[in-house]
C-alpha cells in the first residue's frame, strides 16, 4: 500500500486505462461465503469524497489468525500494531472474544510518529469497545500517503455503521474499500475436499505500485472456514509467502506498509488439522497457495503502467535462493522492462542482468528462452534463433523468459510486468 | 558500455535532446597533452558510417598501468583480456615495451563465445605487432551492441591508419570516438604540485545508461606523467572507485564492459612514489581522485534522459558500507526517481527507500533534507517544512537529498539522476 502523495490538478497527458489491459478476463469472481466471517465497507472521506474507503471484516471468535508484514525499517504505525497483536497472542494464547481487521485507504499512516501510534490506538480500541472483543484481536491496516496524519475521527465516527451493515456477502465491498491506485480489484477463492469436507479459502488483495518482494506494496485478506491450528497456519502462510507474494516484483520498491492476515474461522465440520503430517495439511496447503498465488499474479497484472505480465523462470542455478536473486535482478532491470514494453527482443539484457545479479554465473554454460524459442546458449545466440520469431513472441501480453545457468538444480520463478511511459506518468507527471 | 540493441527505424515521439541539459557549461575541457601519451581515432564503421568509432592510446614504455573491471558474471571478451594482461603483469613484472589502449564503440563483443575470444586475440595480436609491443601490454575495450560478432577486420584494417596519426594532442577525437548514447564527450583534468614537480592528470569517460555501481556503464581512460609504482597506483585507483564510479547510479543495471584504465607514464621530472607513506602519495590521490569524481559526474549528468543531478547525503548511518547501500536504495528507487522528474518533494519515498534497503533504520531517529531544508524528523514531517518550499526546491537541475540515520558515525555520498519519458523512449520506444 502507501501509495503516496495526492495526485490533483493536472490532467494526465494521456488517458488513464479505466482498467489495466492484463486484467483477468472474467472480472471479481464471486467470492463464496465463509462461516464466521461478515464483512462491511463505508465511504468515511479518509482522504476522498464519494468512494468506499473504510472496511471492516468481523472473524468469529475459536479463529486461528496469521499474518506477514513488510520487513521495512520504516514500516507503519498500523503494521507495527499487527505484528504486536499476533506476538501477543502467540505468548499467551488468544483467549476468549471475536477478531476484527479494520482497513483504510487514502492515508497509510506510515511515517506520522506518535501521532500514527496514537491514531491506531484509537481506531483499534473504539473497535475492540464495540465488538466486545479484545483490543489484541483488532488488526488495523492502512494504504495511501505516507506522512499525512491519519484523521482516525472520521474512521471511529462510521464504527456503528460498519458494524450495522456486517454481511456475509460483502467481500466485494470490501475489496473495492482497500484500493488506491488499483485499475480493478482482486479476488480469488478455491474450495478443496479434506477427507470428505468441503472447505473454502476466499481473499481479496489490493496493490499496484512500490510493489516488491518483502514484500509487494500489498494488502492481503484471506479468509476460510478450514479448522487449523494457529501455528500451524502461521508457518503455512510465511512458507508460501515465499514463493507467492515475495515472488512478484513491478518497481523494486517496498511498502512501508504491506500486510498479509489469513484467518481460519473453523467452522467447516472437521476435526482440526494440528499437524504438517496431516494428509489434509498438505491439501489445505495447496489450496492456499493457489489462492495466494492467483493475488499475486492479480498485483503484478495491475502493475502502475504495466502491458504485460511476465513469468521468468530460472533454473540450473547454484541454489534455489540463487535462482530467485537472479529472477529479481531480471525482473528489476530497467532495461529488461523497457525492452518488454518496446517489445523488443532484447536478449543481451537478459544476460546484463544475469551478470550483475551477484549470483554465480558462467557465460558459456547459459541458456536463454522466449518461451518455447531458443534464443542463447553456450555463451553465444543459438543458431535457430532469428530476431523475427524473437520480434514476433514479443507481442503478446503474456510472456515467459526462461534461464537456465547450467550450474547446479537451483530453480525458481518469479513474477514482473513491463516499464511503460503509464508508470512515468502515474508517479511523475501529477505534482503533489 | 553494451548500449546493446541496434536502434533503427520509427523516429522517437520527442525530439531527442541534442545535449543532456545537466552537461557541463564549459564543454569538452582542454586537455594538457601527457608526456608519453599519443591519441588517434579513426571511423572504422564497425557497426554505422560516419563517426569516429576506434581509438588508440599509445603509452610510452616504463609506464604503470592499473586497471579495474566490472565483476558481472558475464563479463565480455575485452573485459577477460585486460584482466589477464594485467595479472601477467603482476606476476611476471611488466617487461619491456610500451603499451596500447584500443578501443571501439558500436558493438561490445559481449556475449559472443568463441568468436568473440577470436576477435579479442585478432585485434590484440595486430597491434601488439604494429606498435612492436608485447601482447600482453595490449589493452582492449568495446562497448555498443552485446551478442553480435564484433568485426575485428574492420578494426584491424584501420591500425596502420591510426598508427600514423598517433597525436599528443587528440585526446578530444579519442574520447568522441568511444561514444554510444551519450550526448557529449567528457572530458576532466587536473594539474598537482608534488614537491616542486608540476604533474598532469587527464582523462575523458563514455557511459550514459546501464549505469551502476560495479561499476557504472562506463569506459574511462586517464593518464598522468607522474612516476609512481605500478602496484601502488593500482590499489590507489581500486580505492578511489570505491568512492567514484561505484557510488553513481543512473538505472541500478550494470555493464558486462565496464573499464577503467589509468597509466602513469612517469615522464615528469621526478623521483617515482614507491610508498603510500610518500607525502606525495596523497596529493597525488587527491588529484587523480578530483579526475574520477569529476568524470562519474559527468557520466551521471549525461545518465539516459535525465532532467536532475542528484546527490544523496547519507549519514549517521551504522557504517559507512550502510550508508551507500541506504543511498544507493534511494537513488535507484523508480518511485524516488520519478518523482524527482516530476519535481515532486516526495519525502514520503525516501522514506520508503530507506526502510527497503535491508539496513539498520529507526524510523524515529531518522531525518530528511532538501538541499537546506529540514523536511522530516523525528519520524514525522518537520514542523517547519512546507510543501511550497519544498516544490520551490524542486524546481532546480542539481539537487542535494540528505538523510540522517541518526544511529551511528557511518557516511556516503552518491549520485544519480531521474527518470523520465525520455529513459522509456530511449530504451523501449526505438525496437531492434
Amino acid at each position: 500500500m502507501s501509495k503516496d502523495k495526492k495526485k490533483k490538478k493536472k490532467p494526465a497527458p494521456v488517458a488513464a486505462p479505466l482498467i489495466s489491459p492484463l486484467a483477468p478476463a472474467g472480472g471479481f469472481p464471486e467470492l463464496p461465503v465463509i462461516a464466521g466471517v461478515r464483512f462491511a465497507a463505508v465511504e468515511a472521506g479518509v482522504r476522498y469524497k464519494g468512494r468506499l474507503d473504510v472496511m471492516l471484516a468481523e472473524v468469529a471468535e475459536g479463529a486461528s489468525v496469521a499474518g506477514v508484514f513488510t520487513r521495512s525499517a520504516t514500516r507503519s504505525a498500523p503494521v507495527l500494531r499487527c505484528e504486536e497483536n499476533l506476538a501477543a497472542i502467540a505468548r499467551e494464547g488468544a483467549g476468549a472474544g471475536g477478531y476484527a481487521i479494520l482497513v483504510n485507504s487514502g492515508n497509510s499512516n506510515a511515517f506520522t510518529g506518535g501521532v500514527g501510534r496514537a491514531a491506531v490506538d484509537a481506531t483499534v480500541n473504539a473497535t475492540a469497545d464495540l465488538l466486545g472483543i479484545p483490543a489484541n484481536h483488532v488488526f488495523v491496516a492502512s494504504t495511501g500517503v505516507i506522512g499525512e496524519p491519519l484523521p482516525a475521527e472520521r474512521i471511529t465516527a462510521k464504527l456503528g455503521e460498519l458494524r450495522d451493515a456486517l454481511d456475509p456477502g460483502a467481500a466485494g465491498r470490501a475489496a473495492r474499500a482497500i484500493m488506491t491506485t488499483d485499475t480493478f480489484a482482486k479476488g480469488a477463492t478455491a474450495l478443496v475436499d479434506l477427507d470428505g469436507t468441503d472447505v473454502r479459502i476466499s481473499g481479496f488483495a489490493k496493490g499496484s505500485g512500490m510493489i516488491a518482494p518483502d514484500m509487494a506494496t500489498m494488502l492481503v485478506f484471506i479468509f476460510t472456514d478450514a479448522a487449523i491450528e494457529q501455528e500451524l497456519l502461521s508457518r503455512m502462510v510465511a512458507s508460501i509467502n515465499e514463493e507467492t507474494f515475495n515472488c512478484i516484483t513491478v518497481d523494486g520498491d517496498t511498502s512501508t506498509s504491506d500486510s498479509l492476515i489469513v484467518a481460519a474461522t473453523g467452522r467447516a465440520p472437521m476435526e482440526v488439522i494440528a499437524s504438517a503430517e496431516d494428509p489434509r495439511a498438505a491439501l489445505f496447503r495447496d489450496a492456499l497457495e493457489g489462492v495466494m498465488l492467483d493475488l499475486a499474479h492479480q498485483v503484478v497484472r495491475d502493475g502502475e503502467g504495466a502491458t504485460k505480465f511476465v513469468e521468468i523462470a530460472v533454473t540450473g542455478a547454484a541454489s534455489d535462493r540463487a535462482a530467485r536473486k537472479v529472477g529479481l535482478a531480471i525482473a528489476n532491470s530497467p532495461l529488461v522492462k523497457t525492452a518488454l514494453a518496446g517489445e523488443d527482443p532484447n536478449w543481451g539484457r537478459v544476460v546484463m542482468a544475469v551478470g550483475k545479479s551477484g549470483e554465480q554465473a558462467d557465460r558459456d554454460r547459459l541458456s536463454i528462452r522466449f518461451g518455447d524459442i531458443l534464443v542463447a546458449e553456450n555463451g553465444w545466440v543459438s543458431p535457430s534463433y532469428t530476431e523475427a520469431a524473437g520480434a514476433a513472441y514479443m507481442k503478446q501480453a503474456e510472456l515467459v523468459i526462461g534461464v537456465d545457468l547450467g550450474i547446479g538444480a537451483g530453480a525458481a520463478t518469479v513474477w514482473t510486468c513491463d516499464l511503460t511511459h503509464r508508470y512515468i506518468e502515474i508517479n511523475a507527471d501529477y505534482r503533489s
